[in-house]
């Protein structure tokens, strides 16, 4: 059954790889005016897992990131719209020179091919990476957990019909049915047919998929992100920095969980920040030095110095100066977004160029690490690896490149 | 062991991430320069691993693969002094732009880390692949094959005195000295130190990476590749295409192990190439037609049009046309170096468009897939997965970008 999905999928790939902007652009409009017109099929579906969820006793946060409301389906139908209005990354010829011998080599944005997303509770990521994906000329497969499946369903089947209408291969996305685990691994080994995984869920998903995956991964990590408040920091700006990065929406991968303070700025930057922050509601784990300047600071372990709290929780640290601070940061940072305060040209640079991460901020807030707020549009996920797509993984991280090359008989000597 | 090695490239790698161009091309030719002044002991090193070769029975293309000369030697440096010629690729701002709250974002490129490389027999890897990796910023970890060992140690040695002597830290290039297949899983679970994984090797190699890496892999992998005789074809440049595709080096995977020929130049062209490969000491492995055509013909087998030959013989299959031709190569492909010869038009754009492969050619031999011939330089190897590097991997392939945003005191709404 997952071989037979994979086979499907790598076939029609082939077609959908130079399919025109236009019969992509009209499938996706109609996959959203279809997931309207079904808000009513989806929505009794979705009540079906949230008491099967509330039977098995899932938190009242995943029960409303499950849930599906009006609001929700026409936030999904207006995702579609938008990514529908997004430039179409394929066929950008981003090169091209000609060889000494007469050869003219290009260089083409073309589709991966076939990719596989792995994800967990929230049913709108079923037709957000749909979209994504169709846009981006790549087939995609898509596997949801058991909490969301009837949901799940509802919105696959109303993406079908919608692609039926549109004349576009309902290969070009799929849904597995099956829930279970074996499902799972058994997906993880069709690297003949898939060319990209892209996991979406914890960390136990993420152990499954580094075990078992024989395709090629990208991941949407940790961020354990720092602010670092300089010797040379604006400390209102510094203020304002910090409570924005921890406070705003603390739950996501942007925000920080950690606090660096120059020994200079300590004393007057210490018990300022944390006496807001704890009014906010942040419990402060601090180091030695925090915890004199601070009453109320917990003392923080090297553990916390590593967890990506994602919750009302800050670690602080004051360093002795700015080559602590990098080397704090490039240690237990995910390599994510990290920020520094300053208003030091030198350590500016510095730090830009030293930090060892997906995005470096001088005097700005590391929640703007984000499709939508660096102006890409739609992602599936803030990555935080090195290799292929680091940052937000939007239409143009979907993509690869072949060479095109025109000659006229040459061969090689 | 393994673990003190990643280590030291880990922290090393922070620093050469940001060091000079000038320092790393000073690096970069007393390396050369030591490689030749300590000749005599690499040439002496390297007569007891073909001694030790000889008295395993390692056959003679293996000898030679393994063999150092003056003249080799002198190769090695001279590669290393082009590396150090070649554009720094570390620092370049690939884009950048402003959004409308005033963040300024721009992409720079920077090295991707620390780069481990597993590789076989042939001791000039250990000179070719360290200064690549050092040119773009990135620590080096070499695992050689055990057939290697001394003449890899030997080289490696004359690396660690220049660095000293350049004053860039050793660990920068580090070799493991245990050559069992026991330090190659423990160094494929360094994901923590590790940021990439090259292997060059063979199948074996590959099925070891595939099942215990956790590290992501740019692999250098086969090349079962096509030239495809259109109906429109000028068969004199097909001839001429064909048999330097198959026979100018045909133990390379940027040849070719397969020819089609649509079956209304057939007649006329299958015969007659079929005879100049013959004449030329290649074995014909024909489908059903082909074997009516040439009475020399083998009958070949599916796996034939599956498997990359690497050596004088050819699977010929005639095809019903041009869409044939397309889904056959698709299919039995490896997404490598594909060809047609055509004078038409709309041909060469679909088989441009259809074809999935790093490199898709019209008139002209699948042999210029190659650092070199693409006008790049110096490569670590040919890739044909989709992801991350697609095609020579040279100095360009090694680096990853993170974004730079300067702010003056931004937050998120």
């Amino acid at each position: 059954m997952i071989l037979e999905i994979c086979k499907r999928a790598k076939e029609a790939s082939y077609k959908l790889a130079y399919m025109s902007t236009d019969k992509k652009n009209l499938a996706l409009r109609k996959i959203a005016d279809n997931i309207i017109k079904n808000e009513v099929n989806i929505i009794s579906k979705n009540e079906i897992d949230i008491k099967n969820g509330k039977e098995n006793k899932l938190t009242n946060a995943l029960i409303d990131r499950l849930t599906l409301n009006k609001s929700r389906i026409e936030a999904m139908a207006d995702g579609l719209r938008q990514i529908a209005e997004l430039p179409d990354p394929i066929g950008e010829i981003t090169g091209g020179f000609r060889r000494p011998n007469g050869l003219e080599i290009g260089m083409r944005r073309v589709p991966i091919g076939v990719i596989a997303v792995i994800y967990e509770s929230r049913p709108n990521v079923t037709a957000d990476v749909a979209g994504l994906t169709l846009k981006s000329g790549n087939c995609v497969i898509l596997k949801g957990g058991k909490e969301a499946i009837n949901s799940n369903l509802a919105i696959a089947e109303a993406i079908t019909e919608a692609l039926d209408e549109a004349h576009v291969s309902r290969d070009c996305v799929q849904i597995v049915s099956d829930t279970n685990r074996e499902s799972t691994i058994e997906l993880l080994k069709m690297d003949k047919y898939i060319d990209l995984l892209i996991p979406r869920g914890g960390e136990g998903l993420k152990k499954i998929i580094l075990e078992h995956s024989s395709i090629p991964v990208i991941m949407a990590t940790a961020g354990n992100n720092h602010v670092y408040v300089d010797e040379f920091a604006d400390l209102d700006m510094a203020e304002k920095i910090t409570i924005n990065a921890k406070t705003q929406r603390p739950g996501v991968c942007n925000a920080i969980e950690n606090l660096l303070v120059d020994e200079r700025q300590a004393t007057e930057f210490v018990p300022r920040i944390a006496g807001i922050l704890h009014d906010l509601g942040v419990e402060i784990r601090g180091c030695e030095k925090t915890c004199k300047l601070v009453p109320f600071a917990k003392k923080a372990t090297e553990k916390d110095y590593e967890t990506e709290f994602l919750d009302m929780i800050i670690a602080v640290k004051i360093t002795k100066g700015f080559d602590e601070a990098v080397d704090h940061i490039n240690k237990y940072g995910t390599h994510h977004s990290e920020a520094i305060v300053t208003e030091n040209y030198e350590h500016a640079r510095a730090f830009l160029e030293r930090i060892d991460a997906a995005a470096v901020y001088v005097n700005a807030s590391t929640r703007f690490t984000d499709g939508f707020e660096f102006g890409f549009g739609a992602e599936i996920g803030i990555s935080n690896q090195k290799l292929h797509a680091r940052g937000p993984i939007g239409l143009l991280q979907l993509t690869s490149q072949k060479y095109i090359i025109y000659g006229n008989g040459q061969v090689r000597k």
